[in-house]
């Protein structure tokens, strides 16, 4: 232990496409799909404490996925979050906070825990909060991953599009991933698995993108700003879709900025969740 | 395509102990055990060319498993190689060659593989031409890979220790590594086995360090130089293992600096195998 913590840098995660997959074993739970992992991320500081607390970017939060790592460590500990991204509007920011707590805890606390002990503790907690059900497998592993599988790493199974692109995005706002989430779950699903086929049978950036847009449109997510954005990279020659959950749009490239907005500009993250 | 051609950097992997496991199908051979793959590693540059070639550091060299990937890959090209490691000595250069002419390959001829079927491919080019038997899976997972079962990445599992470390290490020659595992399989595969329940129970850079000093004992493999400079850092109150399989000593922290040495500095790699 020492009074400056232990620090984890988790990349966020916009996810192109998506299946709901419930299970009574969290572990188990969460769902298919592929996103793009990114530079810009979420920074976790824990340093043990008398009581536990979080905070994210100066502002003390309640966040449930943070506080059932901490539980599940037998840690009690003040978090301390900055991010490089925006919050609920579909980056993981909750899956980042999960997993850079529990990589930053295991040595605070000298937990003596495995990556994928660690990777499965944050994964539950994420899902049992219902605040995300694959960020944090995607989290971990970097790149652009493609969840084959749902759950933990025990349980899932991964595979990449083995592409690095830079990535601009723009956010309009948030939306709540339960309520969407319960809105046509049989929908979402079956849009997913159409997507997922696609890219698995053509593990490309295009292929992503179009099986994201394709998605978006049927599992009808698209918000009237996001779609205005689609198309207007669309129109400029490039290639976008949406951020799941959230009113966001990615785009590869200088798709955003060709289109005449002043987008955040990162690229795909080359490694998972790591120590600083 | 382009003149340039694509860049992949790989990082280097050292193992502190493997098991030997032999299966007619390379993509199921391969061996259990723990490593660290390294910040130095070893950067692959593929481009189109009339007739295959090989270079390493500016030297024209045969390396059957760059050709096994090219084949695989259908692609003729010129494959350069600037290496940060020694050759020879236990760092895993082949595996980083194969594993980075597949992912560098697969972009500059628009082949549209996974990252799985990319390092299915390097894993077992690397098994079949007998030069590696597990770095090419942990150099594309990177940070500090546990290898709980053999094969590619659709056959083995994998964990990790999750710290980051700094790595010192000193290369005295180079051990053959076809003629080592012929010697006497068995007993590396039983101290291997020995060593991976230890780590396995308890994933810590102490534990990982103690199972590989114990097994370069039980499995033989120790040579004079290595045994002496291991014993020299546990004098200065360091922690150094052997190189798998090289005539190699790596330690953590100053621990070579501090016996005296004069070693090379690096650190535990945070990312797998990428695209430049």
């Amino acid at each position: 232990m020492t009074d400056e913590g232990t620090q984890a840098f988790v990349p966020g995660h916009v996810t192109g496409f998506f299946t709901i997959e419930r299970d009574d074993d969290p572990t188990k739970a969460g769902s298919r799909g592929c996103g793009l992992t990114l530079t810009d991320g979420v920074t976790v500081t824990v340093r043990p404490a008398e009581e536990s607390t979080c905070y994210l970017d100066g502002t003390s939060i309640e966040m449930e996925p943070v506080e059932r790592v901490l539980d599940a460590l037998n840690a009690t500990a003040r978090v301390t979050a900055e991010s490089g991204i925006p919050i609920g509007s579909g980056f993981g920011v909750s899956g980042a906070m999960a997993l850079g707590t529990a990589l930053a805890a295991n040595v605070e606390f000298d937990r003596r825990l495995s990556e994928n002990e660690l990777i499965t503790i944050a994964h539950g907690a994420d899902v049992q909060s219902g605040t995300g059900l694959g960020d944090v497998v995607a989290q971990a592993r970097g790149g652009i991953p493609i969840r084959l599988e749902p759950g933990g790493p025990h349980d899932n199974e991964l595979d990449g599009i083995p592409r690095r692109v830079r990535v601009e995005y723009v956010t309009f706002g948030d939306l709540s991933t339960p309520d969407v989430l319960d809105d046509d779950p049989e929908r979402i699903t079956e849009a997913g698995e159409t997507a997922l086929s696609r890219v698995v049978g053509e593990p490309t950036l295009t292929s992503f993108v179009y099986a994201s847009r394709r998605f978006a449109r049927e599992a009808e997510l698209l918000t009237p700003r996001v779609r205005d954005a689609i198309e207007a990279v669309s129109e400029a020659g490039g290639e976008a879709s949406m951020a799941m959950l959230g009113e966001t749009v990615f785009a590869f490239g200088t798709g955003l900025t060709d289109a005449g907005y002043d987008p955040q500009v990162c690229g795909t993250h080359s490694a998972g969740a790591t120590l600083r």
